[in-house]
């Protein structure tokens, strides 16, 4: 059974829950984190930190715990639940208001959530060496992604449109036929050998994985420009990728009827996804 | 101390709670209706239930309660707690999925909650007379507000928004300057007597409030017309109202710094809402 950590105290999952009245059930009011345990360790924690402290301070959300307390009740958990590999979760809910308002009050008490789930990455291993499909989808989500919220409705339908056409994940275009992110990453293309992503605004996550992306990419010398690119661009890139916490760098090779790079990993991202897991 | 009906048992508040894998808590992914307790009945009642139904059909998600059902429960409910005025609240979400994904199983079992809150609409009577303060806000929310769905971070900041500026409401407006509506209200001007609301869309809820009172028009041979305004036209305005659950038909006054009506309750709206209450 997982232990989890719940405001201060480790209980089984099965007996760890919140009141009906938290504000994260009722209105989507928290932010979360999805950290990888991958070779023993916690990929890219330092940056998953300081990430949900901004999600934080955006959604004017305080709690009593430092990156240090949330660092060592990760590393706690982690070591409880013996876990080797997967993920860890930490979400932080507004905590329960009685009388359901949007409005909130000043003086709530966060629920604090943080718990690990064995998940095999492996497998990612084997699904990187072949690619996967991906599905075109409106991106209908809200207008602050930049905020890593759990109200997530709008990539949960997306997430589900993928599943439904038998895809890994959805790619979402707005309304200018824009690519922004996928329902759970950042998207890439290469084009004559310059990776190209969606610029940080309002409309992406800036993605962790992204951001070490970028550094290998400095480190290696290699050309990419963080630039707006089209539907269009995206079908007709010589290679595509995405990135997340749990699929590293995962190559794309179809989306929708349209096959990628001849329906096979790019040498490019296939070496990318190298360098990216040597980092680790 | 409240009770409150989840999954079949009616339990105080306190012990209603859902486990921290429930999916309306990790991804917001559940729905929800408010329905106001006034003069001892709840108001628009079908037309809550229908949209309830709508909603689960909207995002893919089945209950094994009937509209009935849920109307008996919402009536017991009302009756334990010897509500007189305040709500009924019920939410749903898609269940418990131990393995956090974004893409969720079929087979997943939903939690069902439904309760009461004690609220003094009669409150409401004297805000109308005197009228209420909005405030302007960008519509950050999601691309399909015609879902009640609980992923309402959008709709929160913009509540909290109008709070810290001792505003009743929140106007959002979207990229072309249009108004959408109320962070949780319909929004409508009166310009030469005739009535405007933004047309339903995947912008916007299709308020119960809002189906009444077009009803309430229609009835009394008042000229409306749904139809999209910008920010420039409600701040000229000659009279400016919201409608909701709650609210039933509020006069705005004031829009930041904007008067509307020279700072009182326009005739038209006063009338409207007088006809809303008696027909309830």
């Amino acid at each position: 059974m997982t232990t989890c950590y719940i405001n201060g105290k480790y209980k089984p999952i099965s007996k760890s829950s919140v009141n009906i009245t938290d504000r994260g059930l009722q209105f989507g009011d928290g932010v979360y984190e999805v950290i990888a345990i991958y070779k023993d360790k916690l990929v890219d924690l330092n940056l998953h930190l300081k990430r949900l402290k901004l999600s934080l301070k955006k959604i004017d959300l305080k709690i009593n715990l430092s990156e240090k307390q949330i660092e060592n009740i990760s590393l706690k958990i982690k070591k409880i639940n013996n876990l080797k590999m997967g993920i860890i979760y930490i979400q932080i809910t507004r905590g329960n208001q009685s009388t359901r308002d949007h409005k909130y009050p000043k003086d709530l008490k966060p629920n604090i959530i943080i718990y690990s789930i064995n998940k095999n990455l492996d497998k990612m291993e084997l699904l990187a060496s072949k690619g996967v499909k991906a599905s075109l989808y409106p991106d209908i989500r809200w207008l602050r992604s930049d905020i890593k919220s759990t109200s997530l409705l709008g990539n949960v339908m997306a997430a589900n449109f993928a599943k439904k056409n038998k895809s890994h994940e959805s790619i979402l275009f707005d309304y200018d036929d824009n690519i922004t992110e996928g329902n759970s990453s950042s998207i890439w293309i290469i084009k004559n050998n310059i990776c190209y992503t969606h610029p940080v605004s309002y409309r992406i996550l800036k993605g962790c994985t992204r951001d070490k992306l970028i550094k290998i990419l400095r480190t290696n010398n290699l050309q990419f420009k963080e630039k707006t690119f089209s539907t269009k661009s995206l079908l007709s890139a010589d290679e595509v990728f995405m990135t997340s916490a749990t699929n590293f760098i995962m190559p794309i090779v179809k989306i929708d009827k349209k096959k990628i790079s001849k329906g096979k990993p790019g040498p490019i991202s296939l070496a990318l996804r190298k360098k990216y897991i040597s980092a680790i």
